[in-house]
């Protein structure tokens, strides 16, 4: 504000807090970003912070907030046109490039043609139009787009109307838009930015449906940039986040392109309208990309979470309020509620990096086995995925929503870094298949897999069916103690020892798919009616595979790492977390032997708060190795510094509302045209 | 699009589709609208419609989604002033105007001015100074904000830092922000508007603290509105939403203001700096004023969700996707996993709109005993506000959040209604109290009322009381089994039953009240540590709550009554959704002979899933009949008519970006600028 102010000696300073927290580390902070982000990522991010650093004028988004949406995209293809040219002067590389957006953290108008266009282009050409499609896109000769979703059609592809038929008159192909709902809709970077779009439709040879296809076409002039002709095409209007990306509509009227451009790997079409399979080709093989981007989510979520938990626990520790009135005021992140809201998500942002390490490699796994012809891994790594997709945007969009709320009212100010930010991961819970509807993949693998091990049928061995096979083989002959290794046990047992939660855990989510295989083929329950228990079967294995990936990424640590105490406490708040969700599918295990009573659930409650407590000593600390730049933040409450009223102020101040210059003219309009009329209104 | 669309015969239009499901109709729909909203409420809709759509281009608010915040501020601004005019000259009263601000539902810059400055005056002036501010207050002579809340301190109202020195020499107050910290923060109405701020600041006469008061402080000059010496303040910058609203900062260098600006009721100064308080004052009464505003966001919040669940069940019902293949589409609603989301929603948003009559029908109780010196009823009131605010608000947040995400990727796009609007009712969850913080206080009424019975001491009777001395007090004479009215009765009976169901809400705060008390009183548990288990003993006493004053508005209805059916499924659907939140809670209850085993909560389930199936049959009118009209909803996905693709694709073609003025040059900038120079780049 003005010299006026002084800061009370009494009261710590913010900044001296955040210093004293930090001094609490009981490991190397280096070690611990290092370990959880990976050695890649970490130089990554200090190679990539310095171009951003190098440009602040280029790069800052500190003024975002108060910015309109033209003037964000303005700005976001600014940047793109900046790494695009340092991208082919070779300054940086495409990883680098990647990384500068992602500490950024604004989505940017050509995203979808790197996310979405050239990985299509990548699957699905042959080699000839690659030459045609790929090089050019990947040189940003050409921005694409890949329109697949349609105003009527987001989950059921099937459902897609558009039309692309075959004229073998001129050797061309035709593509209709037939209805209002088969407008092209949602497609990213389409709206202002793509040269071409990558359209999805319905493919028909000599009047026969073929099925869907992926076709090229060009929408906007090489030459100006006008649209085509034939094609309508726009933005589609604002959204709840992803403001920056210009999403949009295309409607298609009977635009003509070559046979050339149907995309030729998985269906050839050659002049005379013969179509062919090419051989040597698996359908199969597509499901590996799949579970490849929902392992790209999953890991990138964390990031996300990452930065949402720094602001929380920054924050929440330099913020006081009430306590003993002859001392300063309580640190808010000491009132147990507060705890108990923010250190689970702290674990668990641990967890999501963690695990996802874990993830990747059972991916590559998976595909070096499908590159020698075995799908063997493939179900298991499909129904994961999905489950791991799910879990961790609903982890990620609702932990950052409690980092928000935990932030009290200040929280809802724009410059906690918080909300445009909730805004722009919350899509997450939708996209790459919705949350609930992805519930059935897993819950059907499950299902299935437990009818093959119940009938003695053969079945791959897996983490999903080694654990099913445990508890539910008939033929299995393990004795009883070790298949119910929390038997007896004391709950501060079972809540430090990795194996017996991993038990636990794992009888959990087999106790689930037993009652909904009961339901399934016992009472014939249809899938469709068992798809709201289907919810929590999938949450259950998503659980029990969060914790084992997180386990065995652990395993690596050399057993006297400093690094192993506060980590295995990481461990044991997130699964005592999952199992405390909801403690009645504790309650409910379908095997009375196996069952876990009122006093152990207790003690886990008790085991799970005292937990809570010790970690929270080390909060800061494990929130500074999580390695969130202040860019990426953005956040008045979360800077490193601890800066907070100040920086928090400073940003109002610069509000553009209160500038004497453009905001002194628009406070005089508020005033003379509407404050003025009313205040006199009474004399009139 | 263009004419090339059409709509094949065999797809229903969507507003076919709509005028189906309302054919389903049993009951009365302006019976069911006059019942569950007030006759008097259904009056001023319609007579606050007929303003609004006389005037549609003061009041339309179509384009306010392209907007941004200063254009939108202009927009509310120059809406008051209309509206102000109106009432200057008598074509509108108090509540008209209000009414119009809800059915507009954009916040709006003077609300602060009405709901909190004005408010503070009633309560706290004496009769010379309501002379003074109250009236030109209520004619809008001047414009005020109520200034509590500073950068540091928000929940901790003593803490606050601004001071207030009486200055003997001058028969002034003078007022301070000693510290950034104590700059007033948040303040609605400020930034832009006010002309007084009521502060309120720690004041001290004679050296000594005297405590906490309100003081007027001019702060903006009547002349031309430029702040007054010694006066900063500004707006506080961009928020997650409630952007029409000015929230602004003030901080007060040595500011003087006459005694006479000591707001006087609680307390009087006089020339020679000698404290008096008022006889005939009761401090307490000032609690039965933030019952009424609690009261009064509970039931405001039933009209929010009114107006999510109304979009979220239209568009559910006539978005259509996958399903058998010969046949149309599914329609979305008939989807089990959907369902089992909307539903409850729809039952809750009954059941608050429901038990908001009987609230405010207590609260008048209360205060007429108050009125007659009895304080007796408070207490409860006060708990029973604090329970009724936390749910209604944690259920209407959420219930939005749910509301968007059931309609996929259309929820997210800002034409969906869903998305300003869900930001906008957020803070909820922490104003007048946070809920978390809320919670202690519902919690230790009862463990305290629970002490009292428990220790055979002389208690109010009230419904919390009642259903505790019903289980817990040791003289109780009530036969057991009229005590566990549920036990040995099916599920579906229980289910069916309003006082069966009842008796097991009741039981169940009561038992978790119980084992709240023994950690209190038997482990001495601190309450900061016993603030984790006091969330959920506070939910399910209000759960309890919002059944009970449910049940009795229902009660109000003729036995016959058309209206009756449905409604009595929507309370059995709301009571089961409690009591399915957390089975966990039924598998502990405090007495064995209580419980609740797994069949009677296997059985709840399936009763749950049945008569949510059979309120989704009349989903749509029961939608219809909480009137929420079509400029209230805002929303392509919900509007009346059905016509969702098309005035969601018209208000995409509408956007600022895709026009062909405005928008060309904003696009040839982009392309000029970045996307041209990128494209070529590669031929450089």
């Amino acid at each position: 504000m003005n010299g006026t102010h002084k800061n009370e000696d009494k009261i710590k300073h913010t900044s001296v807090t955040l210093e004293e927290e930090r001094s609490n580390s009981r490991f190397s902070l280096v070690d611990m970003d290092i370990f959880i982000n990976g050695k890649n990522k970490v130089n990554l991010r200090e190679r990539s912070l310095a171009v951003i650093r190098g440009r602040p004028e280029i790069f800052d988004t500190s003024s975002f907030y108060y910015k309109g949406r033209v003037s964000k995209i303005d700005h976001c293809l600014s940047v793109e046109k900046y790494l695009i040219t340092l991208l082919r002067n070779k300054t940086i590389d495409a990883a680098e490039m990647s990384t500068i957006l992602s500490i950024l953290d604004t989505p940017s108008p050509f995203d979808l043609t790197r996310g979405a266009f050239i990985p299509t282009l990548i699957q699905q050409c042959n080699e000839e139009q690659k030459k045609a499609f790929l090089k050019p896109a990947l040189e940003y000769k050409i921005i694409g787009c890949y329109a697949q979703t349609e105003l009527g059609h987001g989950s059921n592809v099937r459902g897609l109307e558009t039309t692309a038929t075959y004229l073998e008159e001129t050797d061309e192909i035709e593509i209709i838009s037939p209805t209002l709902t088969s407008t092209k809709w949602w497609i990213g970077s389409l709206g202002i930015s793509a040269t071409h779009a990558c359209v999805m439709a319905q493919l028909y040879v000599k009047g026969k449906h073929i099925g869907l296809f992926p076709i090229i076409v060009p929408i906007r002039s090489q030459i100006n940039h006008e649209l085509l002709p034939g094609v309508i095409a726009g933005d589609i209007g604002p959204k709840m986040g992803y403001n920056t990306v210009d999403n949009g509509f295309l409607s298609l009227n009977k635009v003509k392109v070559p046979r050339f451009n149907l995309l030729q790997r998985f269906i050839s079409l050659n002049r005379n309208g013969v179509i062919t399979r090419p051989k040597n080709i698996d359908n199969r093989a597509t499901y590996s990309t799949m579970v490849y981007i929902r392992a790209n989510i999953a890991s990138g979520l964390g990031s996300q979470l990452a930065k949402g938990i720094t602001i929380a626990v920054r924050y929440t520790s330099v913020r006081r309020q009430f306590g003993d009135q002859n001392k300063q005021e309580t640190q808010v992140l000491d009132y147990p509620i507060v705890q108990y809201r923010v250190i689970p998500i702290l674990a668990k942002t641990y967890a999501m990096l963690g695990m996802s390490h874990e993830f990747f490699a059972q991916y590559e796994n998976t595909v070096q086995k499908i590159n020698q012809g075995d799908f063997s891994m493939l179900k298991e790594m499909h129904a994961v995925s999905c489950g791991l997709k799910r879990w961790s945007s609903e982890t990620a969009v609702y932990g950052v929503d409690t980092c928000r709320h935990v932030c009290g009212g200040h929280g809802f100010s724009m410059f906690s870094g918080l909300n445009e930010f909730f805004s722009n991961i919350y899509p997450n819970i939708i996209w790459e298949g919705d949350n609930y509807v992805l519930a059935k993949q897993i819950s059907s693998y499950l299902v299935k897999s437990a009818f093959s091990i119940k009938n003695g049928q053969k079945i791959v061995s897996n983490d999903t069916t080694r654990m099913l096979a445990k508890f539910i083989d008939p033929e299995n002959a393990v004795n009883e103690s070790i298949r119910y290794s929390w038997h007896g046990m004391p709950a501060r047992t079972v809540s430090a020892s990795k194996e017996i939660l991993l038990d636990v855990l794992g009888y959990r989510f087999v106790s689930m798919t037993n009652v909904l295989y009961e339901k399934i083929y016992g009472d014939k329950m249809s899938w469709e009616d068992a798809s709201i228990f289907s919810q929590c079967v999938a949450t259950a294995h998503s659980e029990y595979i969060v914790c084992l990936y997180f386990s065995r990424h652990l395993g690596k640590l050399a057993p006297e790492s400093n690094l192993l105490e506060v980590l295995n406490s990481l461990f044991s708040v997130t699964a005592l977390s999952f199992l405390l969700r909801d403690t009645a599918e504790l309650y409910r295990f379908f095997e009375e032997r196996a069952s876990i009573d009122r006093n152990m659930i207790v003690g886990f409650e008790s085991e799970y708060i005292s937990l809570i407590r010790s970690v929270r000593l080390q909060a800061v600390p494990l929130v500074d190795a999580l390695g969130v730049p202040d860019e990426k933040l953005n956040s008045s409450l979360g800077r490193y510094d601890g800066y907070v009223y100040e920086d928090y102020v400073k940003r109002a101040m610069d509000d553009p509302i209160n500038s004497s210059g453009s905001g002194e003219v628009t406070r005089k309009k508020f005033y003379d045209e509407y404050i003025q009329p009313v205040l006199n209104g009474g004399k009139l």
